[in-house]
């Protein structure tokens, strides 16, 4: 029954990974997107979709309304969210319960916000809590200190994404400082020579900081699940207790 | 004190990222490496080497004895790891504590051990208990299933590092499979277009299968970290529990 | 006669190498792929036209019936293949003689069919039976065991396509698995670093499993004649018998 | 009793694949690469050593003698390829059984004869008889055709590998002319840009011939498997005829 | 009075060089280009555009009439290249005259056409006859021999532009066989690995055949300018005869 | 006079550009090295090679004394660099005269020393004092801020250069920082994707801060001579005023 | 209040760098860029927008006019620069003050032009009074001494800014002649093998002359604030006077 | 006859193309060299082998005298250039015949020679009087008018190669200012990125000066054999005269 023609979605792979399966609808059509979306309602209570082409966009908000209907306890509504260009299909059944994990998202500049929006929306779809600090890049590094201290004292976050294009610097000086593991998530934000996010995968690989695990460029759902296990992880010994 | 004219060690990193400094060895002169464990012995009674020429190893074999002398505790000795061609000089209060983290670490293939060594070195290093599996890569897959089996359940690891060379297969597959993040561990295997590691860190890169961050290749210090912050983390957790 | 004064189609490669020409629709002008597609219908009866653009799509369906008309049997009739955007004009006379070959194609994800469908329609096009199994990536193995048992017990095949983009891993797990010669097809799904299908490329030309060979990214008529021409050498074997 | 600390070598491969597994000297130790052939030698009677370095060369000379003792059956022997720099270490019970593929082999100049000879090696561990024409590059294309009609009519072979480097072009050059699938071997002889095979492999992958499959840069081995595979399969289609 | 401010066109060229100045149309505005034209017509009575994009083709057709006006001498033509999509601006005292350089031009495929127009254009407005032969490449040998007799034996050519795309082997294989220089003009058909022209700039770079030299992807007007230089220098030294 | 068969040595650069030619040996013979010196020595009273092979070492040490000889002003002498493995012969005349250019020459690492100690050469013989703070990269940026100080405070250098390998994150982070020209001059270190310096490279060409512009990998007298003229111009007009 | 939620804008960068931040719209949306300046006009009484779309550039159009209204002092307004695609938003305050640097800019073609003008605005923002010399690249090289000569002798510029695309010679012709600093801006201008720039960057790196530095590609405003800070360095210095 | 085991000379290339086939010695063992030497002095009394490493040069030195043995016609003698390390075995009948053609070589730096070597040597062998200069790049731009002028005006030169690394603008300058063809030979002189020649060759491809195609990097035969071809076809012309 969980078997398209087209398509074979993971659908349980949510209670074998801890995490859900996103669908990239950048490249299926409207009708594969749709159809694979409707598998993971009836199984699941939710389905997930990410790089929403405006076509989809709009027969998903036709289709869809931006809220549970209360009289009609079956009703499928739509949660858009614009900066990431990403939906979610919710039935009643498919809430997410918090995980008790922490995340935190630092971006270099205004532009890597939708990238790391898709990181966050991946990360709270797992459960967990999450903590932004937007356009703290190394071109004016006074402005990273404070909310670093945040994240770290305030959010006690046990993970740290940190989004950045063009030299991709920001996540070697993020690891260098802090003592949680680094994610880093190169935006292909940047043009000419290592533009399209090369220049910044490349420093990141590069990185003499200690603690940094990249993801590849504009992978938003990558980073978010990879910090999402590592929050939820801990957040379980947390919950558990009693470790070795 | 900590200064020296050539260098500028980063003494206290480990109490400020929870993970030692390791001299990179490769690139430095005999007379810089042994200047620089000089002042981590004296501060923290233990220095790090990784990628060591052979005439560096010869020296350090001349200098140091392969085991405490117990007439001498001021003494200085040498533990070398054969396979990740890494030096470890301790001495009296150097030793690691057991940090109760659990790291797995999982070979494609038998070139990759050296790669992997590097990081399992680490891992110890940190406190972590580390569990192997060595040349379980795709072109036989059936040899996976069984070590894989062993280190979620046996081992109970909280993190696992895939060390592969040419296709770089193995970490997707790995990663579609287990609820523990991966670390990717490209090795420079392989010949051809796509040699030298390239392919596999390019594979790893682009995987379909979530959890999965990657270092750069043969990285096997920086896979290391990562690694035992995350399985550091969660044991820490695992201690104090009463979690939110 | 068979001479234009921009192309000289290679009208009897059919005769020669065992697999039609293809003409490639997307770098030609509309009215170029119309004449060289006259020649040959002219001469052989048939006509295959590869990566249609939309306007030269809408000429073809504007001229050319969907199906035969049984009143006129000059009359050219149109075989279009949506999944793969490709077209053949046939008449009477150009049909396809069963060749007796038996060919397996399997994609990783949704978005490789367009491609593995040009492989298809190529394979077919040359008298082979084609056998497909879809979306069985290696971001959830369990998904590939039972279509590949299918494809070597039932169907038999004497070669399989396997058609994957970004980490390009599922052709070395089955070649891997299988006795069979394997064809890799990339396919330029992916982004990022390794994008377009350099990536699953790379990983192919890399792979650590013997028995596996390749074809550009995208190049389905490729990847469909190098299958094409092993099943049809294997049947005709077999219909021959008494070999050496 | 199959598994090494250090390796899991792939012993049943053969039965598996129809092909046998090949050990890659070039990135083991000396120790390593013995280790496995042993295992290999116990279950099978046969392991085959490609790119070996001088080192093992020697260490395997001293060891095994050049011939079959007749005085002690158990005693293993060495087959040296000098072209292919590849060994076979064989014992009574490890010799192979003719399979009636036939392979044929053609290198565009004298420097692509030592990756030709690996895959040489490797048709004739499977069984197939193997016909070879060196030194018809494109520079001369009288050259060639003489040794292809020999090779189609005379040894009617069912495959043609290619071997080239610099330009590659034959590879396309012979597709274009033959019935036959071929299989592209680029080799690593060339130099500025596009050397070291890159421009060949590039050139095969372009091809505008129909009818061409690749494997990477200098992989002998991997060409000769899918040769022998293809070869092999034709060859039992004609022993057992009667095909559908 | 040749100095516009935003430009410097090179006026007297063709007098330093025997080549005339092609103005770029694809990066200058319509203004642009229609200002420095003017400053070509004034004082050398013809302007040459290449690459001119539809909105300048539009401007260029609707300002100018596409033949020579016997009533105005003064009028300025247009003459229009579909082909190549350049543009000749010619008035009186304009007009070529006739070299007695002869050039021949081969391209591979019918994709191959606009490029190789381009470079024809050029030699002719330096003075050379043109003869062309078109879809003669590799991947049906065939065809190349007759045009190619007809080139050396007939035309009586001094000098051959080989247009090639793809695995641009065709180059090599007509330096193979020809006493004449041959100019290798790769052109951006092909996709995928090395698509976009490179794999088959890569391939001619790489040649193994001798007198083979090569200009930049689908730089038409420099084949053009090179060839139009070689067949000019022999005319002229045809016509002076007596040399040393 | 200044002229060699092989050579033909910039004599008198130093008069145009307000910067001595350097020899670069590394690819030059050791008779070619000498002899062009020999030139310089003749004419200006100084000679620098830079990259000298060991061999060239031996040759210059045997033939020129480490010091002036007081007995005989005529002698050459030799000033040998050991970190940038770079000479300077020199004769009474040839000395530097102070230019009071400031320069300050920053380094992320130990290993980074050699190519900034090339540049720091160049700078002292354009007459500049030079002023170094080494191995502050950003995994420990605590180690940046009072080294940065000085060099503006205290030295009050017009100029810096940041010499980094890696992923080349130190410049960015001090350009942003400072209120002078930053030249950023990547290093050829690093290993795996982006090692060689390719990373350094691209992270410093997409740089998000403003007032840093780039040299070549490893390119220290590039570096040296940039900053030279900046600051010597500076100083010139220090001594001038009465600016406009 | 120099905050917003999803930028943080460095409005106090031109007290501490001596060069003020700049917009780069083309990432941003419309409402972004409008956000952003706002807050720079609040506080510095200037915003400056590089890389403008139409869509922003009809928005600005349409709120503020072309020049300042003598009745409305509060009023911003609008100065575009059509060549650059850049705005500058200025209100009664926000004048820039004469800086006395003087610095040159020399485009190799009519198509690096719009790149120039933006490094021209930044420098002109900066205080500096900029001199220009357009299309003197080297294909005709006797147009580039006399504008050469002009902008050393009448306008004694302190640093020139090189605009070069395709192959990217210019700035080290120039560097090879001038005694100033020279900044290489490569343009994207160039299509095939090297094209985008590339050729042109590349070239500009491998220069065999001193004193040349560059920036990335199509970075106008990074070479417009070097060649600022290097300008405007000299001449404070000249103001002051009196140097060591 | 003239055929080998392991290759296949094409001994008449000679007459077929006008230009002697160069034995690439650098991937051939020492005996392959010897008997293809042997098959070509048999046959056209003369063999030429390029790249020849120091081994085969000893064998050669020891094998035959340097000069003409006048006692025995028959004796092969041994031509060595020490520049090019490149080979001429010749015997009487072997020696050269006078073409007429003139050809002239620039070297952009000293670094460059022994590449410029191999293709001077091509030419004489091709009958071509060769004429050049060294050392004259774009560094100092003065150098080159005059030797420039010579190979004009008195050398009287058909065609001009210019060899040059790093940058690779001279060939760029060559071709804007002279109205013969010229071919660029870039050389592997230069490091970092776009080092090994890189740099040197995209610049050429990205020339803005008509008139110039190019070889591969450190190609000196076949930038020789392009020089030959077309100098000896203008003086064949000129020798026949009476063109049309």
């Amino acid at each position: 029954m969980d078997r398209l023609e087209f398509a074979n979605p993971d659908i349980f792979r949510d209670d074998r990974k801890g995490a859900p399966e996103v669908i990239f609808a950048a490249t299926k059509t409207v009708e594969q997107c749709l159809a694979i979306a409707q598998k993971f309602l009836q199984l699941r209570g939710r389905a997930i979709l990410s790089r929403v082409p405006p076509e989809l966009e709009a027969r998903l908000r036709a289709e869809f309304p931006a809220e549970p209907n209360p009289d009609d306890p079956q009703q499928v509504w739509l949660e858009w969210d614009a900066e990431a260009r990403a939906a979610v299909l919710r039935r009643v059944g498919g809430e997410v319960k918090p995980s008790g994990g922490r995340v935190g998202i630092i971006t270099a500049g205004t532009s890597d916000i939708p990238v790391a929006a898709e990181a966050a929306l991946v990360c709270r779809e797992m459960g967990c809590e999450v903590f932004k600090a937007h356009d703290v890049g190394v071109a004016g590094l006074h402005r990273l200190f404070e909310p670093l201290r945040a994240l770290l004292r305030e959010a006690q976050v046990d993970v740290i994404i940190v989004a950045a294009g063009m030299d991709g610097a920001l996540p070697s000086v993020v690891a260098g400082l802090v003592d949680v593991p680094v994610i880093g998530l190169p935006t292909s934000v940047g043009y000419g020579f290592g533009g399209g996010g090369i220049g910044a995968l490349t420093s990141m690989l590069q990185t003499c900081a200690p603690g940094l695990a990249v993801v590849n460029i504009d992978n938003g759902v990558g980073a978010g699940v990879m910090a999402g296990l590592i929050a939820n992880r801990v957040a379980a010994a947390r919950r558990q207790g009693g470790g070795r």
